[in-house]
């Protein structure tokens, strides 16, 4: 059975050393947050996702969720014990606003425990982490009636929340939605409609389920601009502000699929149910962006969670499977074999995942503290700044990190051998479970167009400009820094190459837009090789300065060459990608659609 | 439900027109093989898997195979119908001696089927695909009375075929193995001992099985030189050569994998079995490399047919599925939405996989009629060059194709966003399916190992000079022709990319080994660019050459779009091969194993 351990020295590095975390201690609960009791939260919440989270994935996987007759839905064994636990301990509303019960610490503490949470139980995780993105979106568009019955009962972890966006002739195109909304005298609506793949759209973890509803207002227009958002619970809140009355709405089958077993992906019928408008009528889109963004980002880190768990798995294996000798010679001569860690093509395995978790991993903490900067920032410019650079980083954090996160979660497998193949090794139910990561809250494809079609030109490129403007100080501030050469050097010529890109882009698909739709995920990914590159070069410098400053030698060290692996052998994949990318539309979309 | 279709006139065009199968006719069988001949062959075969063995895919998978207390299996419903369908077709001695039984017509038409069988239900498959190799074993190893008592029934298929090596603290290294052989007073041989994933082990399609067995001799030396070949079927032939009294292994159980539910993965005892030795004494890994050769060419196409089937269902569903609104505007004005195969990110996709597909069915026949050669042809230096290439090429078209097969299964099921991921279509399925491919018959990593550790130097570097000869005199003969420079040109880069990378390995592999482990996959997978680009080239010559001679414009013209997609968008990767390849093993191999 694999096991996980959270990675808290990591963590504790990029945030003190890399990232800066006390230049941060102007905003709202960062005070709160001093490196000792930073260190004290993480270690609780590793040793909870690893000694309760889990062990449980296995059976989740096994399991299932179960619907019964009645449409209710059973959870695997021992997940509402777990979630109790986690809701006991306040986790749910760590970095929620104290206002509605919250605890106000960082945002950037609640992605570092989406992080455990995903590589311990990523089924499990869901039921919580779709809480958090419904309650954003609530307290960004809610009306302050709705909030106040809602918001506590979510802090705290009474009441779950949910998305329901996809019917079944429509996922990506929200535009041909057709759940309606007919309202009533007393200000409410009737929802009708039929949602799928509704994730932790019923389950008995929680006293309630608050689900957040695309509908369609009778009369209203066509298309997306005809849209909006009604909050839909399960049991409408009675006089106390408890879940009372049923409401009419149920979950009609719980789909099969390739994994995920633990979390139930439900078809929701709404049947006249009882719903309110959240923000404006005909503006649900808009209010759903905001719990979709939180949503893509923490899809993003799932797809680091599951890395980190296959990697560490894979670790363990090589180090203990004996088979064959190193090609240098025997490095365990006493036994009848080597560990199979010595063979460099285990080793290029490991190290790939590796240069790319602890690179993922800065990123996420990097983006995420500019997500606090956003909420929590009263100096309008720092805002500005961080709204545009998280912007532009959510489609490549949600794209990139879940497509090469499912990599590697293949890649782990491979180094078990038939091992891996088979299910009490806990390997495949990896490659599984990371696969849909890769394919909700928006396909990769629908990420790569976001970026290229909406974020990058948005106020006149101001994003994409700022970011390589950061990362060419970067590189200029090191231009006479010889110990920095290998990780500057490739960083600049990555940069260079997005920078190729994206004037190839201005010149090539104005007048011929699907040039810019065939070098979509190519420059998503391009872009992504050069922001963890970049994260690299940060990572790079406080390994050197903390060297000199005589920091732990061994841990420092292997930063630097786990870097320089990252350099030498994923940045190359830049120049494929620009090669690609300049190549234009036209072979791509030559065939008529019938030749295929 | 997915559905097949098997691409009876791509193939007809590779075997008349690109490889010019009519050279062949002075080898035994290929007279047999007229165009009608063949036509009329791949027609009833492809019907045979599309319409008797894809419609049990989903089946198989759904029940899996089912171990009874008496160490019995069930295969899933519809399995043994099938298998007696296509026993009693001829179908299993298609290409085996007509000494034997078979039908003796060309190895190539074999390997036509296997793809079709792959697409159509990989893990059926299996049960036939084994008996093949094992035959080829006997044939090439077993003493006369072997052969007399075992292959025909072969041939016939009434009995099957498996091959035994793994045991589960030794796969790869199996000079570790313990399963042991006790010389009998009549020169048969006890055999005791465990083996694990031994697919089609038990099962109940055929009347006996014939296990192919790695044991020890008592007394036999250590590591590899102590290995011998053993025949052990499950019913000791009695008088009358039919199935009789039972030896004494069983299944003692049936591995629960990620995929291929449909083939029994057993766990084999051997409790003092009665078998026989197979070649010499302590020759067994020498006699078992003939079944391994087959089997890793077999999995190669196993990893094209599934990337086929995978491809096949995503142009379905592409051309379908309505979701938006082309870039260029609307391309099906009177629907609500376009399909989404308007998109070009839709399209890369689907173009990568057609691209590829293309290219592996032409790599996978041409070798196949070397195989022919090498097997039939009375002039030696035409066996022996065909024997270097076959040799060269092996590793290359199991790693390759299986590891692009996979990615494309990912690719496909992409296509169908959420449903993708959901059982009842079937996509993930594939997945789960060609997962198998990069793992069995020697780990991809094993592969590249081969390739670039044993293949590329022997005979002094033969077989790869000879590559290179090849295709250097087919870009020199086009040097002059404008309409081929679309793909001679790329092709050309590559081929220069992979004669440096061969180079670099002269030079730095002998003082440093690790460096050529270090670079091993990314140089197969450079030589898989350069060898599909080549019969990419071969390709767009046959198709211009067509259409100059009035042939079928759609389905040439696609095929010159199609290679000029490959040359533009895959091709490209073989610079960033090369240069990870330049960096050698020093940052991959530097951390101690216990930083990790």
């Amino acid at each position: 059975m694999p096991s996980y351990e959270a990675p808290v020295e990591d963590v504790l590095f990029l945030l003190n050393d890399v990232l800066k975390v006390e230049k941060y201690g102007n905003l709202p609960g960062f005070s709160d947050a001093s490196p000792d009791v930073l260190s004290a939260i993480l270690e609780e919440g590793g040793k909870l996702a690893a000694e309760t989270l889990a062990p449980l994935n296995v059976i989740g996987d096994r399991q299932g969720c179960k619907r019964h007759d009645d449409g209710s839905v059973t959870t695997p064994e021992g997940f509402k014990d777990a979630y109790l636990t986690y809701k006991e301990g306040g986790w749910i509303g760590l970095s929620l606003p104290p206002q509605y019960g919250g605890q106000g610490l960082p945002g950037v503490v609640n992605t570092i425990m989406q992080e455990f949470i995903s590589s311990a139980n990523l089924a499990w995780g869901m039921y919580p982490g779709l809480s958090q993105g419904a309650f954003a979106a609530l307290y960004t568009h809610a009306n302050d009636e709705i909030k106040q019955a809602y918001l506590p009962k979510m802090a705290e972890g009474a009441w779950s929340g949910t998305m329901n966006l996809t019917e079944p002739h429509c996922g990506t195109d929200l535009g041909l939605l057709r759940t309606k909304a007919v309202p009533q005298k007393d200000g409410s609506y009737k929802i009708t409609g039929q949602k799928i793949f509704i994730s932790a759209g019923e389950h008995d973890l929680t006293d309630n389920i608050v689900h957040l509803v695309l509908a369609r207002i009778e009369g209203a227009p066509e298309g997306t601009k005809g849209i909006s958002l009604f909050v839909v619970p399960k049991f409408l809140p009675d006089a106390a502000g408890e879940a009372g009355e049923r409401n009419a709405l149920s979950c009609g089958k719980i789909e099969e699929k390739m994994g995920i077993h633990g979390n139930a992906t439900c078809v929701m019928n709404y049947d006249g149910a009882t719903g309110w408008l959240v923000g404006e009528e005909n503006r649900g889109l808009n209010a759903m962006f905001v719990m979709m963004n939180e949503a893509r980002l923490a899809v993003g880190v799932q797809g680091l969670g599951m890395s980190v768990v296959a990697y560490q798995n894979a670790v363990t294996y090589a180090r203990e499977r004996l088979q064959g000798r190193a090609l240098t010679g025997p490095k365990n001569p006493d036994g009848k074999a080597d560990p199979i860690i010595v063979h460099p093509d285990v080793r290029r395995m490991l190290m790939q995942m590796r240069a790319f978790n602890e690179a993922a991993r800065a990123l996420i903490l990097w983006v995420s503290l500019k997500a606090d900067v956003l909420h929590r920032s009263d100096d309008e410019k720092a805002r500005e700044e961080a709204d545009d650079m998280l912007g532009l980083l959510t489609p490549v954090i949600k794209g990139v990190l879940t497509d090469v996160g499912f990599a590697n979660t293949v890649n782990a497998q491979q180094i078990y051998g038939g091992h891996g193949y088979i299910g009490e090794w806990g390997m495949e139910q990896f490659v599984r479970d990371a696969r849909i990561a890769m394919i909700y809250e928006g396909a990769n494809g629908i990420q790569a167009l976001d970026l290229v079609g909406r974020k990058l030109g948005r106020d006149g490129g101001r994003a994409i400009m700022a970011f390589f403007q950061e990362v060419g100080a970067f590189v200029a501030a090191n231009k006479d820094n010889e110990a920095m050469a290998p990780y500057t050097r490739p960083l600049k010529q990555g940069a260079d190459d997005l920078q190729a890109a994206t004037m190839w882009f201005m010149q090539n698909a104005m007048k011929k837009p699907d040039n810019a739709g065939a070098g979509s995920t190519d420059y998503m990914h391009l872009f992504g090789l050069v922001v963890l590159g970049y994260m690299w070069a940060l990572m790079a410098q406080a390994a050197q300065q903390g060297l000199a400053a005589g920091g732990n030698k061994a841990f420092l060290e292997a930063k630097l060459t786990t870097g320089r692996f990252f350099m030498e052998r994923l940045m190359p994949e830049t120049a494929a990608h620009l090669a690609r990318i300049q190549t234009g539309a036209d072979s791509m979309m030559a065939l008529p659609a019938d030749a295929f």
